[in-house]
């Protein structure tokens, strides 16, 4: 299988062994970790193993498979047609020398990432999807997936950068547009009853996860801030009706924990959210140093926690053209800092700010991003409830010091 | 006046001062200089002065002067409503210290710039100007411009990412708002005939600066690339009508002396196109390492250069809304790289690099620009004829001389 798929497979073997010392560090010496995370565990254990194989078997029987960095694509069209979304490696330092021959230095680990992993030919999910969809949500991507696409084909959906009725005019007709791509490639015409099921498919994924993120409201948390980040991640690859059972279970013993008043930290520890940029897997950096440091993360302002999952998909058409309303419709709520203005942003991270109970804000950049980078001073003008700590950071360990002795003295003030 | 405008004096009499020996050793120097830039070399020295007095004259007879950062805004329509639209300062690392409290420290040094002048108070067009626009090209400045309405009101124009049929309907619909926006500030209803005289005022110039740059396709050209850089970024703030007059002037002036085979520099000195990101007054330092190192630059691929004035608008409309469709039509065709795919673009350097017999490509990056830095790959893939050179730099003047050795290695190779 590996071979097939073009698999380079010294420095994918590698990579394993390094992510596999990497998640023993920072995953399993975790103390008094719920037992529901053993599936999560066995996920990432088999990281490269077996979904990789399930998707092989998918596509031995024409089912499309389609990969995605970003949370604009709307993949309940993609599951409509019996086709299969994936999200795609962009969260480790690889391949960042062979990317930088053909990217700009100065562009964000991210994307950087993304390059890297399909030019060193290590990351399965690439190789395996039939097609990449891209979205020109910052200029990084928009320009970087010309060139991605001369290595992989990809498809551009055009996102609006304001939220007024032409950018919604727009949107909508990307979408439909999108529908049609789908249809064509797959062979499948889309019925009003596939749609509806994809839409239940998916956002029961989303009430999954809004589920196991309300748990944290308790105090103490009964799960870390590191598990429930591993749990997002692996919501974009995962297979979804599997993954949101498995996120149910874990919330029942959750729920019983929270019944005993049992957590994973004592009572009282400091409570922080963290809000900005996604953090792809394995991209755990800053919420291991700031668990190590006496804190505990009760919420992800990110694109890899709420901003995926706030909004469900409302099915209120009554035929395939508007239910693809509904969809654009719920799309365009995501509070992405590509929009202009994006005062909803705001808005929601001063809601979970009360919501969790939250203690201090970390504004999560990732560097070289202006999207997020740009919006950290509305964002620390508007929020004076809780101080605030700005991270800017890529995915090296050569800050992990640094950054470390600035989250303890932000701890400190904390108390 | 400066007192009514809220100039900081101090620091705009010290700015003015660097300005005058700046400009004294990189234009006032330059050899067999035509006559005709004595009029530029005037503006300049009272680039603060007279023109302000001009606006500040016109604010008290009620017109409207608004002040803009991009080429996209479209002027004949503040023109048509007897207003006035000038470009506004963004050229020098001025108050970078001022940007940095409110903006990330990686980003484009333009937008700094903008900022920097903005709050250290020494631009006077942004003080006189009645209100900004500002234009959702490029996620830098998107995102800036939220901040900068905190200090002057800016109106953003949301600019769409790609050219298709959506993408005009949205971009139309935005000049339509923006007239109606122009009619309610000015009270002025613009007419179909307001319309066609603005179209052709600025017509013109576009014209007096294409004719401009053809003169420059004579061996040896008759005017250096520093004028010429000069002469567009001019065209930013002069009165159009006045400004076109020189400019045909000066170029009846280049006509007599490429009868006399005169120029600049000798015959077969190397010539350059130089393609990338806007040089705003007084960026000129590419400029002036490539004319002091035994080269001349004969165009500049460009928003200051002939990205500004590629194309003209042609007025088939027979009503007010169908030349709006003309005016939207004419902007949308610029190709910028904040589009994707951009393919025009590496179309019109290749057309350049042969109208004007050029030897070499410099491509100009500003530091931390995504859409630039990115397209810099694909050109440099496609251009195949002459050999091309990437130069990324900013505003300071600490890499002047690890960038004139690159210069001068790259003229090497031309010879």
């Amino acid at each position: 299988m590996w071979q097939e798929l073009g698999i380079n497979l010294e420095a994918h073997d590698n990579l394993l062994h390094v992510l596999e010392g990497f998640y023993e560090n920072i995953y399993l010496s975790q103390k008094n970790r719920p037992e529901g995370m053993e599936y999560f565990d066995k996920v990432v254990s088999c990281i490269h193993g077996a979904r990789i194989q399930e998707l092989f078997k998918a596509k031995k029987e024409n089912r499309l498979v389609l990969g995605t960095f970003c949370v604009f694509v709307p993949e309940e069209i993609v599951w409509a047609a019996n086709g299969i979304c994936v999200g795609l490696c962009a969260g480790a330092e690889i391949g960042f020398e062979l990317a930088e021959e053909v990217l700009p230095r100065n562009i964000c680990p991210l994307i950087k990432a993304f390059f890297g992993f399909k030019l060193s030919k290590v990351c399965p999910f690439v190789e395996i999807c039939d097609f990449v969809v891209g979205e020109t949500t910052c200029d990084g991507k928009k320009k970087a997936y010309e060139i991605f696409n001369e290595y992989k084909e990809t498809y551009v959906m055009h996102v609006p950068q304001k939220k007024d009725k032409s950018s919604f005019d727009l949107w909508k007709n990307e979408v439909i547009n999108f529908k049609s791509e789908i249809e064509s490639r797959t062979g499948n015409k889309i019925s009003q009853d596939d749609l509806l099921k994809a839409i239940e498919l998916i956002n029961k994924r989303r009430e999954a996860l809004k589920r196991l993120n309300s748990l944290r409201k308790a105090d103490p948390p009964p799960i870390s801030g590191l598990d429930v980040l591993l749990i997002n991640q692996i919501s974009f690859y995962d297979d979804p009706e599997r993954f949101t059972a498995k996120v149910n279970e874990l919330c029942d013993e959750l729920e019983e924990r929270i019944k005993r008043k049992e957590g994973v930290c004592p009572p009282g520890t400091p409570r922080i959210i963290v809000s900005g940029c996604p953090m792809a897997i394995p991209n755990w950096k800053l919420h291991y140093l700031v668990e190590t440091s006496g804190a505990i993360i009760v919420g992800e302002e990110s694109c890899v926690g709420t901003r995926n999952i706030r909004n469900l998909v409302e099915p209120k058409g009554s035929n395939v053209e508007d239910l693809l309303e509904d969809i654009a419709s719920r799309y365009l709520k995501i509070d992405c800092a590509i929009f202009t203005p994006n005062a909803e942003r705001i808005e929601n991270i001063k809601s979970m700010i009360d919501e969790f109970s939250a203690h201090g804000l970390i504004n999560y950049s990732l560097k070289f991003c202006d999207p997020y980078t740009t919006e950290v001073y509305k964002v620390n003008k508007t929020i004076d409830k809780v101080p605030t700590l700005n991270i800017e950071t890529d995915y090296s360990q050569e800050d992990i010091e640094q950054l470390r002795t600035r989250i303890e003295a932000f701890l400190e003030i904390l108390k």
